[in-house]
């Protein structure tokens, strides 16, 4: 950590002093920037994960064109399903597809154990490159999408309105959507402490369909198998943050996770949910996405809205409220990670 | 009010004193019903919409075949974008479309003022019709869009994920947004009034986008016009219900806009919201809409739980967190219906 030129992320997640708040973006290695779909253009998604030098490429673009604080490894949450034996198709317009969704207990005696050094190798090495590529400039984020997550994409086999099936098989047979949770969470588990052992300095748990569930299911199918993760996690200082879209709720229950920092979407209050966690965590979003479809003046207005409502102090890592959509113009993004280099530094005064 | 034979559904709206928990399920008119789909075979959904005899038809038959203790008129939000003078068409699969959306001030110009009695009098012979075909059975209650989610159809054009015109718009342009914003509150308040003189025994405002907003958005661009509305509104005794999907934030400032019921999604603690709010107005919800594709059993057991949750005493409405899924059985619908009458007794003595 100390060999780090740029500690500002690491340090904000602990809450440690620091001079300016850092910033990146969910999905910063991606779309809108015209220097991805170069790469993406030559190449599948999927190759695209499994060949490291890509996804070290693309995850290095960022850092050089928009100027982030932390670099997050270019990969797919479903490299764990594909890793469990699902086959992934990725269908223009679609989205990812299995094809062979889920759905019963024969369907998941099929679904293997992660074997994280056979399976995805390509990961590790991806880590790996682009550790040496980013010479210590910025710390590297790792990330897994959450059990309940990608149980959805599993269950479902393809993107969905009402995640009918799988909440008919939470309903209806809880027992095996505990059983594949559990296999899903020693996969995750082993996983992201591949991914620190080869040198990622954070990792982020995406929760993006945690918010579908009532306040009971997410306890009970979501938020205690990222329990799990965390406590069976190797690391030595590096912090994890839990991103749970939409589940604004029982906060003080969900930070019993072991998160070091919690990720807000933009429909959160900042400033309240500081005030009623205290400095027991730290907070990183929240600005609304689309706030880069607009000039200038309004980017700036509205992300100095997010700081004055987190206020002064560390704890405070500066994101979207998720991820950056694919049409923003690159120069917006740029602004915003200018504008609040500077105009944070009052904040830490 | 008096007429009518089962007034449970009022009575609950208002507070007062009743034997048992009246429930209705939003979109209960609708696609898991074969006999509403026999209808739909022999017709176009806006045709059904304008057709006093099949709307009739079909919001009645809930009544008669699940047992409900409201009707809710058979209509669609998008008849006052339909009344501006938007065109809309219905396409299979992609759901309905504006060909010509409004993003300018151009466009804005070329709305019309609402004329209810020209350009929605079939929604009003409906009410009337149905009205005598209920019979005084149940109340009927008459419902329109939020300004906020009719801006976003008529702004969007179709369905949308991350409703980036819309908010373009408010970003952008937001004296637009707000002239657009008034021009269809005030023919949402026409149109409301109309179906109240009709004879509408309450009425519900969806607000199914209001959560796409971040806080200091929803209350400029979409609380303030529904509390116009229903300043606006010439009514005897009729209860209005605001049901703002994934709106769960400072509910206090919420019920300011004069609501008597709050609509709860299926994410909310409705205790704890009744905690919060106390007796200032009474709650609807809050069941997961895919609890209806379960067993029996837990169909029931998740049921007791939102009556447990809300707790004794009047002012609940049983509901689903959401509409209805087209492809829930109908002999579930029932269950539950005849489930809440029977387990909520016990919640009123």
């Amino acid at each position: 950590m100390s060999k780090l030129k740029n500690d500002l992320f690491l340090r904000a997640c602990k809450g440690k002093k620091i001079q300016r708040t850092p910033v990146w973006m969910m999905r910063q290695a991606g779309r809108y920037l015209p220097e991805y779909r170069a790469v993406r253009s030559q190449s599948d998604f999927i190759t695209m994960c499994k060949t490291p030098e890509l996804a070290a490429e693309v995850t290095i673009q960022p850092i050089d064109l928009i100027g982030v604080d932390a670099a997050i490894l270019f990969s797919d949450i479903l490299v764990i399903p594909m890793a469990m034996g699902m086959e992934l198709e990725m269908v223009e317009s679609k989205g990812p597809v299995f094809h062979k969704p889920i759905r019963t207990e024969e369907d998941a005696k099929s679904l293997s154990e992660v074997d994280v050094d056979k399976s995805l190798r390509y990961v590790l090495d991806a880590v790996e490159l682009t550790k040496k590529e980013l010479d210590n400039r910025v710390p590297l984020i790792g990330f897994s999408g959450s059990p309940w997550t990608l149980l959805t994409y599993m269950v479902e086999g393809k993107g969905s309105k009402n995640f009918s099936e799988a909440k008919k098989m939470i309903y209806n047979n809880p027992k095996l959507a505990h059983k594949i949770l559990k296999k899903i969470t020693k996969g995750v588990t082993n996983y992201l402490n591949a991914k620190i052992e080869a040198g990622c300095n954070a990792v982020q748990i995406f929760d993006t369909w945690g918010g579908i569930l009532s306040q009971s299911e997410f306890f009970e199918f979501s938020h205690e198998y990222i329990t799990q993760i965390i406590s069976g996690l190797k690391r030595k200082d590096e912090p994890v943050i839990v991103f749970a879209k939409g589940v604004y709720y029982k906060l003080k229950r969900q930070i019993k996770c072991g998160a070091d920092v919690l990720g807000l979407d933009w429909t959160m209050d900042i400033g309240r949910v500081r005030t009623r966690l205290g400095d027991k965590v730290a907070l990183q979003g929240n600005l609304d996405p689309t706030v880069l479809y607009a000039g200038h003046d309004t980017i700036a207005k509205k992300a100095l809205a997010v700081l004055e409502s987190y206020g002064k102090g560390s704890g405070h890592i500066f994101n979207l409220g998720h991820g950056i959509l694919p049409d923003v113009p690159p120069e917006n993004a740029k602004f915003l990670v200018d504008f609040v280099k500077e105009a944070s530094v009052d904040f830490h005064k």
